[in-house]
């Protein structure tokens, strides 16, 4: 079954088409699909129906979309995969709205899982989508926080991005009736691959090559964002901090001599290297986790999204 | 049990504090709980364990202020219940945030209802909802759209309004156990019930009793809404609604002229008098309605509900 396909075969086409074509126009424009993708291959590596399994990978995906578009308006953020965000296409109070309608969306697929398994999967749904509004409030909260530590920073990522992930494995390894030590196993395994995967997006905002990056690099530095590359640099700096805050203080027109300042500083730290490491260790952890689960083409699929998603380049 | 009391109950004292304040904020208002109480009303209404329905209670009135919420940022209000609105408090994106969280919450609560009702209850749960968010789409499309027939209108007040209403009775009448035509029934009342309900509220924009009215009166006026009374009047006008029309296209800051120029043209026009027949029509409707389910105190408070919402001057 083609993941991609089954996104792109929900009908939109329903008055009013004020509320419903911003959320079709949101889902046509692509993306990786990873979350669906990781839920299906859960399930299949226990054997499970993938029938059974498609309505929450389903919901997984309009989830995750509705979080983008929302997080789009608070960001004021202009471009999503190369196109206009919804707030831009259409207007603020239509991203609202047609976002609320996602989310309502994402819990009519859910329902769709077989009636035994609801309660449970609608538990694990609840329990990851207030942890998502949790990491994006700590986001938030992180902006205008003069000190963050690195254990603060890395709660907040596992919160924003890794909890998807991992309840996408979880909920796909219990409808195909795996045990509970075995779905929180894949759990752990999609926390590591998360936090890896959101780390090396940090690293990328700094040394991406421009052109296959799909973001401008040094976004985070122009915007001021507390990194783990960033909090990494804080740490070693120590007492010598101040330049670095300075940086950090100032909101430019021009970020070009910031950048590439803020980037000094960082490589005189060697604080690629160590991030980098920070990225290597939870993806090495990630994949323990997989040697201790049955082996077969689900796990080798898993072991190549983890290497695939934590060593892009893009 | 006090409903009211049950809503206070719960608990947001918890971290991010960002995220649970404004929850906390929104629900402390206070508000009529009619929600809320049409549930448990219709579960006692059929022998039910009121403990069954409470969680779906909650639910739907969570649901409710989270409607509220972000339907304040999109009409820019200020002012909700006396209080500052969550945007003006903290700021747009918290109320954008903490309101998805709302809706996230609606649904855990939702969660606890028996689990062999759990299914049939989200669904009944999952269309209400869309139907709120396409009712909101159309209110929104009425202000750019020239002409809006009043059964455009009575279906946008049904999907905003009445189905909110209409379900919280179908869900306390499910878990109590009630068949399929008693649970319609009961719909239907409350569908007729909400239409009466904002029809009155119409009414009560043009001629309620300032000192008693919550809103500003003229209010609807003021922003050209195309509500049932100007929509009788139109009807009413025929070929020489220009008048009224070119007052309707007019922003301005001090409406007092208006306002009075407006109510002077549906006065001229009887269509008051019109529109209470209408909301006298439909609150006999919803009375019938109860004449044909078991009478006891349920029904009785439900006859006094409908009554009261239907001929409230506040």
């Amino acid at each position: 079954m083609n993941i991609n396909n089954e996104i792109l075969k929900l009908d939109w086409k329903r008055e009013p088409y004020g509320l419903y074509e911003p959320i079709e126009y949101t889902l046509a424009a692509g993306g990786k699909r990873v979350r669906p993708q990781l839920a299906m291959i859960a399930c299949q590596l226990f054997g499970g129906n993938e029938e059974d399994v498609l309505p929450a990978a389903l919901a997984l995906e309009v989830f995750h979309n509705f979080t983008l578009l929302h997080d789009d308006v608070m960001d004021k953020a202009d471009v999503r995969r190369g196109r206009p965000t919804v707030h831009m296409k259409w207007n603020e109070n239509t991203a609202i709205l047609s976002g609320d309608q996602m989310l309502i969306e994402a819990y009519k697929l859910l329902s769709g899982v077989p009636a035994d398994k609801l309660s449970e999967v609608l538990r694990l749904f609840n329990k990851m989508a207030t942890e998502i509004c949790e990491g994006q409030q700590y986001d938030v909260d992180f902006e205008s926080q003069s000190h963050v530590t690195i254990d603060e920073y890395l709660n907040m990522i596992r919160l924003k991005t890794s909890v998807l992930l991992a309840t996408a494995l979880q909920i796909g390894a219990y409808v195909a009736g795996a045990d509970t030590p075995t779905q929180e196993a894949l759990y752990q395994f999609g926390i590591a691959v998360g936090l890896a995967f959101q780390i090396q997006d940090d690293i990328l905002d700094v040394w991406g090559d421009p052109k296959t990056f799909g973001k401008a690099v040094g976004g985070d530095i122009s915007r001021n964002k507390k990194t783990f590359v960033y909090l990494e640099a804080m740490r070693r700096l120590g007492d010598e901090a101040n330049t670095l805050e300075s940086w950090y203080s100032q909101v430019l027109e021009d970020n070009t001599e910031k950048i590439a300042a803020v980037k000094a500083i960082f490589e005189q730290l060697r604080v690629r290297e160590a991030c980098e490491a920070v990225v290597a260790q939870y993806t090495q952890t990630a994949l323990e986790i997989l040697d201790t689960l049955p082996q077969n083409t689900a796990t080798d699929q898993l072991r190549q999204l983890a290497n695939k998603l934590t060593t892009r380049k893009d």
